[in-house]
């Protein structure tokens, strides 16, 4: 789905010397893990990174990540749900991880809009135009260097899952398939930067399927 | 300026018996105040009136409020801030104050979307289309059947506000010049809806000057 256009005031820098890179998904699929092992990688081959996490790491976006997650917070509609997530992102993006690959860092970001499409568009209804032009409007255009879908079946990402569900996990089985399958919808629209990881594999290969994508980008070359 | 388009889907009946009051304009301006008197009448000719403020009113919007409200919150992109005010917006509208017209409810609301024009669009930067996007996303694009904006002059409002700031109310005066100007713009937009009430009027004369803009909408005929 093409951008929503350039009107928004895109706040990022042209090129950058930093590598955005954004680990997404279904829950259980090992993002948290498989982002720490991507972090060591990076600091390994002499990186300056940095580890984020969306909605959150920062002071506002935490605080919309615990509404968010709230298992007392009762029904919310999905238009609500969706514009919080986007807020969280506005602030990280234009208040954090710009910045930082502005000033040549590294950014691990654990999800980004493309769950926003998947559990809202395709989980909760809401239209995925209206995602489209929000992602646009917090993210300010950019796309990440590269994103990686990790993807992994309903059976063994509920056998990973042995912790009480926050509010989104709590949901039926049959919304996490539509989730899944708008993740997969979205990750195929541009093979150039989206790629799907089979994470049912072991962490050892996924990490390594994972760093296949990220090493080539680590040129000294500023890039769009 | 125009609304987006119909693409959204809006989640509003066509036509309602109840009549949808909006109050808005800038701190000091005395929107409680005037919100309780207006209730008050509405009460009186018999009307079911179900009285909110935005943001708030509902759980999740007041977790929002009381996020954005917080002296302590540190720095928030204006962006961030504009799409946590229509986060809150979209539970109110979509969950509470559509059912409550469809139900043949009256609705008298403390602030609207002509704020965050006013804050967030002429205060803060973020580009007014932004706000009108997301303001019809938020309210499914509804408008009052009528609004009415406190007008107030700089240093009435400030001798009113004789309590601690919060986070929005601490900032400067350029600030709220910006707003105050903003206000009278969006005002100026829609005539048949939108209406300028002199707020520096003594509180009896500012309850007259707003039933008279209400009065009239309390036909029995259905209305858009």
């Amino acid at each position: 789905m093409a951008p929503a256009g350039g009107w928004v005031g895109s706040l990022w820098p042209m090129t950058t010397r930093g590598c955005f890179v954004v680990l997404d998904g279904p829950d259980g699929g090992g993002k948290t893990t498989q982002a720490l092992r991507l972090v060591r990688r990076l600091q390994a081959a002499g990186r300056d990174v940095l580890h984020v996490r969306d909605p959150g790491s920062t002071v506002v976006g935490e605080r919309i990540r615990d509404v968010l997650l709230d298992p007392a917070l009762g029904e919310v509609v999905p238009m609500c749900e969706m514009l919080l997530y986007q807020a969280a992102r506005a602030q990280l993006a234009r208040g954090t991880i710009g910045p930082a690959l502005d000033a040549g860092r590294d950014v691990v970001c654990e999800r980004w809009h493309y769950a926003t499409t998947a559990y809202q568009a395709f989980g909760g209804g809401v239209p995925r135009e209206a995602v489209v032009l929000t992602s646009e409007l917090a993210t300010g255009g950019v796309e990440p260097h590269a994103a990686l879908l990790l993807d992994v079946a309903a059976d063994v990402a509920a056998q990973r899952m042995d912790r009480p569900k926050d509010r989104i996990e709590a949901r039926a089985r049959s919304y996490r398939d539509r989730v899944a399958e708008g993740f997969r919808e979205v990750f195929a629209e541009d093979p150039s930067r989206r790629h799907v990881i089979d994470a049912s594999a072991s962490p050892d290969e996924v990490e390594a399927a994972i760093w296949r994508h990220v090493e080539p980008l680590l040129s000294g070359e500023p890039r769009p």
